[in-house]
């Protein structure tokens, strides 16, 4: 059960409605997902998040799906159920198959793994990586 | 100072250096990086991490760069500093510009702040997001 | 299901019941809650784990109410079910109103993004911030 | 190093420029620290950063000083060295006190611990705290 | 549910037969647990990670029971209830008792607690320390 | 720098005091290192990690040694730098050699992994493996 009820379209406030009204349009969807009715009952931080979420995920030097892709990257990363079904989703709209999900899981796990080798042995970092 | 020592191509074992030389041809560089040179104590460690970081990272479904990026978010999210200073420098080579950086950190930023949204509210998985 | 299954009263060691007459009398409830319970299979980390929450938790230059939420944010940034529910369950006995949970989760998802913007662009400590 | 190069006011876009600005008069410092100089390089997500940043630490239903607190208790756990430096020292110019800084630092650690406590019994949620 | 399908034996390629044979001839069980039925959709995955589950996991200079336990701690600092489970069997194949449960959390716990007062305080490192 | 000044022996209250002479007792040693100089400005939290570090970390179901190891695993997966290079130092003394660390490193790094490919693939627990 979510921490603060989840607020459909008629029990929210004008502010969240304005901002489920252009998620709906943004994403051409018949409801929002359950994230943005329980963030309705802040809706300055519910604002705050669609816009930035909007501006960050639009293509610009990343196309959408890599900017997908890299939020599921990150959410397996953190173990977070929510975000690696519903940005899934996303990526799949945006074309990634079964095939590339998998690549997406195998760098994932690989770069986890990189990671603890690195701190494990206490590498220092190379002189020419230094400016990278 | 990394747990074990470096061990240069002069110092390697025979089968560590049958590794470096493929890391060299592979990469076409002069010299391998320090976490190869300390792996080099454990040479079929070394070996099964450079097989599937060959395998992994080579273009698939996904390209290439696409690959590094993700390996350079997750390092982020996982706070490893030489795994992003080497892979950012993987990155790069590949043609990620500083636009294509900045944008990668903002997503990767983005996603660990909506992880602890979905997480903090406990938000439920909506139905139509379960079967990815 | 839990590891190691739940002890009732009735089942707990004479040394898990004390702790847990301890923890019905502290926090004047009338059973314990489950961590309690399960943790009874191992009644000294079950006593050592209840008198460091005593001793920690307890108001001291820090009140009560900032302790529990401090808790509830480690716990989201962790991904622990149980213990935000539980957290929160006490924060809102403390007095924590719905605004305040949303102004939390606010800070939370802020500072788990600020933190990977700092670590992703390896951003020096400033010298007037390094004897903080 | 950091990734991208500081930008000091001198060599900042307009836009940076008046982010830097802001930064200075909102808290009243001669200059702007590291993260806004780097940030410099992009000033959509700098500007983004810090209008957040000043609306989500404003005092609210929760003060600043307990703002400042979670946001240090979220770096700790993540282990962001440039987070835990900055916000400590903001924290300082709140109040914070030795004595309070460890007691913060007493239940970080208790709560890592006690998260690690539960998931590793695989806890179930009391039917009684599901609905916080 | 899995983001891709659980492939039993008469769904899977020839390839991830292979591996399923492996893992039932080895481990000496009828079946292969569900991991193993969704990698088997990236059959070159799932035999890259069964051959070095296989190599690492092996008694060498830690016995298989150390090596499982290590694993668990992993998991559970990383919130991973699937491999809490799957690999708690495992260590309890290998003679875990539930003392030895118990005193696994208990380190678990100090450590996840123990790494938040060193990083919480930045401790600088020992100069006896470094060399390991 | 630590956030608070280290105290020597000669600049620590009796009560911390009490505590330095117990570890140099225990452990044999004649300073102790940095964070128990560090914790000397929190005495009580200093007492209670150091009776909690002393019960948890003796030999019981588990021996020291692989208690150290386990400790290290868990600080490799957070990144805390001091507790990999404090705690390794300790599982030396207690007989890890080269080879057994290189292990270590390897399960810790497959366990990383592994973690990401249960979560990543949203992988159900499988029944023969929830009572556990």
């Amino acid at each position: 059960m979510s921490m603060l009820k989840k607020l459909d379209y008629a029990d929210a406030s004008a502010e969240a409605r304005a901002v489920m009204d252009d998620i709906k349009a943004t994403r051409n969807v018949p409801d929002v997902n359950n994230v943005w009715k329980v963030l309705a009952n802040d809706p300055r931080q519910m604002k705050q998040f669609w816009d930035e979420m909007k501006a960050v995920m639009a293509p610009g030097g990343l196309d959408a799906l890599t900017k997908e892709m890299i939020y599921v990257a990150v959410s397996i990363t953190n173990s977070c159920e929510y975000c690696i079904h519903s940005h899934s989703a996303s990526a799949r709209k945006h074309g990634m198959s079964d095939e590339m999900y998998a690549e997406l899981v195998a760098v994932v796990a690989l770069a986890n793994k990189g990671n603890r080798i690195s701190t494990g042995y206490q590498v220092e970092v190379d002189e020419q990586f230094k400016r990278y």
